[in-house]
């Protein structure tokens, strides 16, 4: 097994190696654009990583990795139309530099382009890691719309966050670790173990997420703390908090989500102190711990050698453990 | 050979066996509601009419028909956000029952639900249906692309605006009839040439479409006329009255393409007068009878029946005849 930065410039290589066509420009230009932002490409990752654990030649992945980053790329593209969302990765996002109907177009072109790219496998891996793909593309936009409809109720449970986010963006590390034992032609079982504990991994870093947003440290965690305090942001911990918190803590919770941006300090800090007197920070790093356990439990399972389950344990490591 | 209603009534029925998860019901009902709007279901006709014409099964065509079906019907929904076109088949567009984003994120759907179901083919059609499918729909996304591109520049050719409504139209036609034919087993001379015939249709219909917009008559051409005049839409005529107007004609067209909207019955007699004396009636009239002579053309080279052949002459007849 080789080691994150290895399989990443594998990745790095073949997205540089696209052929957009030129014209029309507008059509290929956000597209090429969108690619050229970077980011950790984990996904990808752990298609060729996957492959090469089951005895696979990760090679032969480098299409179904190359179309995964592509699709998860264009998700990106479309919910930041949605979100209105003005920056991705330090640059202006799409529908900022170009506008709204170049978005929504450019962002369709990249669908079918990710849906070509993952079809570049041979013939008798056609249908599994099309099958594969299609189900796990449904299943995101599941997720993006429970998320959207999550923003307009106050009664959202726990479970249903859990569900929201296993879909919008845990089945994507499923499908990425899958897509990467298909092509090693690993077994059902494999397959399935491989597929769970990369859902269970992104169970973990999503909640992980929720947590840096609040208690993480702004130098390492690479943006401003408490974004998602300040935009009420139905997160693991906005959800249990409106569950759990009585009295004072209920009444001035509420208070804190009507009242107006420019008390933003004080409510970061505020409903920050609510979430400790609730428990939350102990909740949330138990929860993550859980979830990042199952990973680890269920990677023990999958048939691969020592180097490589190191490999995966490394990885798993690197991401729940991370400061940013 | 069946007649057209008979493959229409397959269609709808199967157009009405798609089962929607019920939830998220954001996600799933705009699809639902812009599948039973109706339409005249010209792309899966085509695709049943072919395969029954080349010696196959239409009933093993049914899921590349409907796929199609699905895939024209996202374009439509997109598009409708992109031009903020308010209504669609006398009802309200996805955008305005629903709101913006939920027309872009079930539009994405649509789109990934239409691939899977033109992938419910026998396992050796599935590389040659989903290429044709992945590349037409990357043809259409250029079409529109240019269609938007046009609306900024004064200063396209003729040529350029047929290859736009050939991507943005046509393809899409052939890809139908090109999809029939895979799954009847048709050979590559067949397959090819009854594309070639639904390019030329289409490229016939788009410049009729062109033409009952001005010289129509409402009672049959079920809309308003005038409506292409009145938006400064380019068309083939006004490209063409662009083209070749001089002097007086060429200072007048450019008065009414920049007057206020209140000038609107007076714009559009104005125009069409203009229209008529560049002999643009005779030369779109012209255009429409080429391409149609073409499609008959390439249809009388390909093998089949007298019997089918003289289904698919009915119906370019009905398609290029029409009064709406």
């Amino acid at each position: 097994m080789q080691n994150y930065n290895h399989y990443l410039n594998l990745i790095n290589e073949a997205i540089g190696n696209i052929k957009y066509p030129e014209q029309p420009a507008q059509l290929y230009a956000p597209i090429a654009y969108t690619m050229s932002l970077g980011g950790k490409r984990i996904r990808p990752v752990l298609t060729l990583m996957t492959c090469e654990a089951m005895g696979g030649d990760p090679s032969h992945a480098i299409n179904a990795a190359l179309g995964i980053e592509l699709f998860h790329n264009f998700t990106l593209l479309h919910d930041d139309v949605m979100d209105r969302a003005l920056v991705r990765r330090g640059k202006p996002t799409v529908h900022v530099k170009w506008n709204d109907n170049v978005a929504i177009l450019s962002g369709d072109a990249m669908l079918t382009m990710a849906t070509q790219i993952v079809s570049r496998v041979d013939d008798d891996l056609l249908r599994p890691i099309l099958d594969l793909f299609n189900t796990t593309a449904m299943e995101i936009y599941e997720g993006q719309q429970w998320d959207m409809d999550f923003e307009q109720r106050s009664d959202v449970t726990v479970d249903e966050y859990i569900n929201m986010i296993r879909l919008k963006t845990s089945v994507l590390l499923g499908c990425a670790c899958k897509a990467g034992a298909i092509v090693a032609h690993a077994d059902e079982r494999n397959a399935s173990l491989i597929y769970n504990m990369a859902v269970n991994l992104g169970l973990a870093f999503q909640l992980q997420d929720d947590y840096l947003d609040v208690w993480g440290d702004p130098a390492t965690f690479g943006k401003e703390t408490g974004g998602d305090i300040s935009n009420n942001k139905k997160t693991f911990l906005l959800i249990n908090a409106m569950n759990r918190a009585t009295g004072d803590d209920a009444t001035e919770l509420e208070q804190w989500l009507n009242i107006d941006e420019s008390f933003h300090e004080q409510k970061i800090a505020a409903v920050t102190a609510i979430y400790e007197r609730l428990g939350l920070k102990e909740l949330s790093r138990q929860a993550i711990e859980d979830y990042s356990q199952r990973a680890i439990n269920l990677l023990a399972q999958v048939d691969m050698s020592d180097d490589a389950r190191q490999a995966f344990q490394a990885l798993i490591a690197k991401l729940i453990n991370r400061e940013k």
